[in-house]
């Protein structure tokens, strides 16, 4: 049994296209709080927040495989937090504009209170240089739907306008570092190889 | 105007969404005589089956921009095409197991028969080593949709099982360079930059 510890709509939708079968379970995981008192790299920090999410489920459901995953955004050491509202993620992307950031992207499993497997992959988006009037018209046009992205972009929609180039796998991005985690799936015996 | 030569379902959805205003045209080309007398590399091949599509409408419609697009799938100099059965399918699975090929995917944008611009990206799939009785259970499962793959895969469902490692934007995956055409389409003025 599969267990995974988020109700992000995305990691389901690619669990589910991907042909596994789970349960998604909210996990309750102060990540504001987690985020200001940690100090290192934010693969560490992404790494910390996945196990704290899985951690949080996974004790109550000892024989089952529980998958934690974060995603952090960073451009220059700063690490984004998902816009609040259209001012902040037009913001955000000026920020973003003519640079390149990082999604960093961690997974783990544990069974029980014991760590199986974890993971971090890390993707490079290089954003254009970006108008003021094409930012306007892209927050008007995507509307409130951006606040649900870290990056304030759906890559699958107007998003793909921001890019010049993209390095690193459409699941890494996505949210979930999918092909590895499928990998320890295997590994684990979940999943038929 | 922007016209798209190519009725594939695909390659409409991804312009689609990034929100590009299109008409979608089918070109009549003979591929499989301009494949025969080939002998360059396939990024050439790639590259002049994308611009004898777009040339193929492009003349009719002098004052658009003609998008014409090819990919095409290749492991240790081999070309493949699309299956035409299962077991065709299951054959090409069985050479791609264990090891790497490359989807070159190429674009170009003639306006009439005046070239404005062509590009072709280069994604490197890795597949893991596939048992016999994966490559059943994964034909019986996704059916006669993987025909319409030139690798019998869609990377957006099952087909995520076969890979432990993509290198390539998602877009050359599906079949067209959509950032490199969308950078295009802006120096053009066909879309605000």
């Amino acid at each position: 049994m599969l267990i995974l510890a988020s109700t992000s709509r995305t990691r389901q939708d690619m669990l589910r296209a991907a042909g596994l079968s789970f349960t998604a379970l909210p996990s309750c995981v102060d990540e504001a709080a987690l985020k200001a008192g940690f100090s290192g790299p934010p693969a560490q920090l992404a790494q910390a927040l996945a196990r704290a999410k899985a951690l949080a489920v996974a004790g109550a459901h000892p024989g089952a495989l529980t998958l934690g995953a974060d995603q952090l955004l960073v451009q220059d050491g700063r690490v984004f937090d998902k816009p609040t509202s259209l001012d902040e993620a037009a913001r955000h992307l000026r920020v973003f504009s003519g640079c390149s950031h990082q999604l960093v992207t961690a997974a783990c499993l544990y069974r029980g209170d014991e760590l199986v497997w974890s993971g971090t992959e890390v993707a490079t988006l290089h954003v254009r240089p970006l108008s003021e009037s094409f930012i306007a018209r892209y927050l008007a046009a995507e509307g409130e739907a951006v606040l649900a992205s870290v990056g304030a972009y759906r890559l699958e929609g107007l998003g793909a306008q921001l890019f010049s180039r993209l390095e690193g796998d459409h699941f890494t991005i996505l949210g979930l570092p999918l092909l590895p985690v499928l990998a320890a799936l295997r590994a684990a015996g979940a999943l038929a190889a």
